[in-house]
């Protein structure tokens, strides 16, 4: 079980836009130098979170992506889920009706039983990453970051929004 | 993020190896038989599943697989890591170490705030996972599959095991 590489870049570009002045905008070529990852991958999974309404565009000459929303109201799994789909990690083939134990399926009453801790451990997961925000990584970043590369983040974004 | 077929095959085996009578086995194309899934995929997963030490073979005429030990000795987690492996869903490349603002890695004291929040989702995950064991489900299947599958399921494997 495997979350795209997307995911990750995915989630470190929501907390560098996090962190844009107001109304500034970063475009997909300057978000892949800043993360040192290949433009044209990173520019796909850009626009699967603006489809997804975690994003939205700014056209002209200053444009690019930005948030669409507060980062308090971004949760991880909106980032996971616009860049690696909501599907669940199990899926239920049913195989309970197959076979020579198998009945008409109306006889089964419930949801395998199978199914259910695998729903349950899906449920738990999910949880987890509601309940962590955009704004919170980014608090985090902030406070535990190198004081260096601090000073070379905030040096590199002035000139990058200028 | 998908878990492979094969871990929802090597789950619903287990459960049924989990009410053979004691000292009996089933080779994979019964199993394969019982589930209505194609034998030589099946019996990859039934490898794998001995090469954790969650099955155990029995050679002779009437050899297979059985448990290697009590059903409430082996989690749904067993099963999923001796399938699809027991790598974290996320893998952290650690790419706030790449570009503009990057420092030598001995700077950064604590793992990024990006992969915490996904380890804990995984840990989360697999406690789901660990808490419910192959006796549990059987506990399950028992109590609430259709009376005439299990009766159907009874005959089969008096035949199978004879």
């Amino acid at each position: 079980m495997k979350l795209s590489d997307g995911v990750e870049w995915g989630v470190h570009a929501c907390v560098l836009l996090a962190v844009l002045p107001t109304d500034a905008a970063l475009p997909a070529a300057r978000l892949a130098e800043y993360h040192g990852v290949p433009s044209a991958y990173l520019a796909k999974h850009l626009q699967a979170l603006a489809r997804a309404g975690v994003l939205e565009t700014v056209k002209g000459p200053r444009g690019g992506y930005r948030l669409s929303r507060p980062p308090a109201e971004i949760t991880v799994l909106d980032v996971v889920e616009a860049i690696d789909g909501d599907e669940p990690a199990f899926r239920c083939t049913e195989i309970r009706r197959r076979g020579p134990s198998a009945v008409p399926a109306r006889e089964y009453r419930l949801p395998c039983g199978i199914h259910r801790v695998f729903s349950r451990a899906d449920e738990a997961w999910r949880a987890e990453l509601t309940a962590t925000s955009i704004a919170d990584l980014t608090v985090g970043v902030v406070n535990e970051a190198p004081r260096v590369a601090m000073e070379k983040a905030a040096r590199w974004l002035d000139e990058a929004v200028r």
